[in-house]
């Protein structure tokens, strides 16, 4: 089993859980009540904060996973613990203004194309090998 | 292959996909046409309820796996079935009233929780075996 | 390794991230800026199709692993590709008028549907046999 993998898995489950935390803290904060989502500036960035990252999960985890198993463990592992940091940084960043949110973005952004391209290149050689 | 796991993954699917369905028969009620998601409080209710099970898929998903896998079936099956059990009940209360939905919250918060504890001792298990 | 699925998740994967550039592009032609998330229609829509995609991600990639690994690997890779043509569909024409999102919404509904059902015929079968 790819066991490094495993744990930056749960990591990165951990960063986007206290993001999701961070969402009910500012709500409190703002005395925004649920089901509202917008009408404080400070409140809807952390909205957007949890929901950006939520959006790239489902191409962060597919792509870790198939470059953990296609590749190798240790490459992909490295290459998340990239991911989660550039996604630290989105969050502290875009927490103190929208317009500072781009650098973290960019660092997720190419740590998951990086995954998904390593996960390409072993998918297409096990398909080669397999013909 | 663990099994279990994998049927309690399908009936979570399934409650999440009926639980979309519930979006879509509160916008035809409420008269909001898309792309609008507010503007009656009962449709954003019924908005939240699926957008924060959304949320939870990939806390719930990777844990729920990570323990069947590192652990064991049965362990990771019990568990997600109280995680199914609490979105169920916040569901319905969520419908009914925005400050009825945290007990419902808590039960599958807590699941969650526990699964992602049960996958980091297996997980932390194997790389010290590995060693 | 069901390695045409793996291919498959990696175009899943493709257009769902192409369908966020497409935010990012309409959030600039709008002029609306982050965190806010409404205030022009062509934007909405486009946040729409982005979003209704990532809701149906933890139902499409589940179902179709599942099928892959219980069922047979080119069996959901072909269901695959109907899914990513529905939405591909359902991306276009939403984006014109959101009254014709409809086709496309069925095609990749049934899609994930049928994924879904051979993934369930495929686990009760496993749990059968080890009975």
């Amino acid at each position: 089993m790819p066991n490094l993998t495993a744990l930056v898995t749960l990591l990165a489950v951990l960063l986007y859980a206290f993001l999701g935390l961070q969402v009910v803290r500012a709500r409190a904060r703002s005395g925004i009540k649920a089901p509202a989502m917008v009408g404080d500036p400070a409140f809807e960035r952390t909205v957007r904060v949890q929901a950006n990252t939520l959006e790239w999960m489902p191409i962060f985890l597919p792509a870790l996973w198939l470059a953990a198993i296609y590749v190798n463990d240790s490459t992909a592992a490295a290459i998340g613990v990239v991911w989660i940091a550039g996604r630290a940084i989105y969050a502290r960043d875009y927490a103190e203004a929208a317009d500072k949110r781009e650098r973290g973005f960019t660092v997720q952004g190419l740590a998951a194309a990086a995954l998904w391209v390593v996960a390409l290149v072993g998918i297409l050689k096990a398909l080669l090998q397999a013909m």
